[in-house]
């Protein structure tokens, strides 16, 4: 089988290919080839058992997108998007990207021959409803950000498609993804993963919310996981509704704390000073922090592991790859 | 001030202009001018105190669209639609008007110096839940048909573009207008106003559905006064929240019929005999058919009528031009 990934250069995107390479399958089927798309030309996963092709181009480019997407592709993984600051900054460029992009990967989608599953990742950040709400399964989505309202477009897009037949698609909405690696941005979850990962490499960091503040998050594996179980499910479960909240776990920075302190000593844990941020707390805090995730149980995902499994996850993965990038920057 | 109607030249539009000419006013603002903008020149209501602009051109052209939509304008109607059946046959027709169309309409309210509001109607069609469901005013919307998710997703644009100040958006889901003038078409929903319009100009009909299925209705009287209530309403109480489930009313097709008898006699009931159709059964059987509407009565919307009032009111103010235009068709 043909398996895209749109956004292939990014940090799930890399993973999901290498863990392609290591597996040479979606579901139990083999892959036969596997096409990476992104703005710059992605790095090809080593080891590949079958044939990889890097490509770069806008999702807005119907011949580059044709491209990427060959007759034949039973799977695209659609990572490619503006993310949340970006998006905020800029609407014109996040509903280019976000939502008539997406519109452009299901035209692309009509023309391969057959219909392809499409996995696509949409967020959290789709819903309103705070730190006091404790979402279920048919919650609505009124999301208080514009890459959110986008994700949720683009939700309601390939479930109609789906629905007409044209394709087949599962929306997981990703909660954040913790530890990230890479450096502390602008983004206003960028602490989520940096009291996590600053001290971890040695470096100190501050935390603008307080103890009890709680995230709903995933780490990286599990978001693959997540993404690769949706690639191959059945999907006839799913009826009308192709969107799936997938268990994570919903973890207090206070959890996080005492999670680094345990895996990395209090020395680590010393590193991290609360410096409270009334701005930061006013957009994280509309967040919702908890999913009952009870369809996506009974449907087969994987729930999301406890915070020190998370750490040792990345210091397992990431640490090393972080600290010399680090190095070279 | 200035008021344009897109969509201004079919059936809701024609309506509220007659009744924006009569009053010349929208809330207690007295208007200055009034566009008309459809696909064909719509015809300017009779006696408006004030100037009136009857344009014609396609949403997609932002050249017609700024035209339509000049520089001050402070209150948009947005009516102009592909309808269900026709969004439901094309789906490129569908998202091109309702999606990059409203997507247009948006960008023409960026232009005109101020923040425009902006009455958006969409539709019960964007929910499901079928004949058993009473939705609450936080239902999610999981349309089953193509025009649905296109106003559902019109509805995340216009709420997101509202949070972020560019527009002051009100969206009202109405429910199935009845009693519609013109002719049976074939549309599923066309049964609902046909039981009730055809024994009225004396002509026979089929019922495709029994006498328990029920409808969530309003009348062409409230589905005007909702729209123009939602041009002038305050909107700090709506929060992020734009979408409105109007209070319209649940009747069941048995309800119509002894309604038809009570306002025109055993003989026009007997016009209509069932033919039941499993077709059409399959598609309007997916329809929510209750709300519960708490919000819009709170917020002052006024409430749907009775069935007998409903057939009155069409009897009242479009009975005699239905029947002349059947007789010159």
């Amino acid at each position: 089988m043909l398996v895209t990934i749109l956004g292939g250069g990014g940090f799930l995107g890399q993973k999901i290919a290498a863990q392609l390479a290591a597996t040479g399958t979606v579901g139990r089927r083999a892959i036969t080839g596997l096409t990476l798309f992104d703005l710059n030309t992605p790095k090809a996963p080593a080891k590949a058992p079958f044939e990889v092709r890097c490509l770069s181009g806008d999702l807005s480019d119907p011949v580059a997108l044709g491209a990427a997407i060959p007759k034949g592709t039973a799977v695209v993984i659609h990572l490619a998007a503006v993310v949340s600051a970006a998006a905020e900054a800029d609407l014109e460029l996040g509903l280019r990207v976000n939502l008539l992009g997406t519109m452009a990967v299901l035209a692309a989608c009509q023309k391969v021959g057959g219909v392809p599953r499409v996995v696509f990742t949409s967020s959290v950040a789709s819903f309103g409803g705070g730190q006091a709400a404790l979402l279920a399964d048919d919650a609505r989505q009124l999301p208080g950000n514009s890459y959110g309202a986008q994700k949720a477009m683009g939700e309601l897009l390939l479930q109609d498609a789906s629905r007409r037949g044209l394709i087949d698609a599962v929306s997981i909405r990703l909660p954040t993804v913790i530890v990230r690696p890479g450096r502390p941005n602008k983004a206003a979850s960028s602490f989520v993963s940096a009291i996590l990962r600053e001290p971890l490499l040695g470096l100190p960091t501050t935390c603008p919310v307080g103890d009890d503040f709680g995230v709903w998050v995933c780490s990286p594996r599990r978001a693959v996981e997540w993404l690769l179980y949706a690639a191959a499910m059945d999907t006839a479960p799913l009826g009308l509704d192709r969107g799936i909240n997938p268990p994570g776990r919903r973890i207090t920075v206070g959890e996080m704390l005492a999670g680094l302190e345990a895996v990395a000593g209090p020395q680590a844990r010393a590193l991290v000073t609360a410096a409270p941020d009334p701005a930061v707390q006013a957009i994280v805090g509309g967040w919702p922090a908890e999913f009952t995730a009870t369809r996506a149980r009974t449907l087969g995902f994987s729930v999301q592991e406890d915070v020190e499994s998370l750490l040792r996850a990345f210091i397992a993965d990431d640490l090393a790859a972080t600290r010399a990038d680090r190095a070279a920057g």
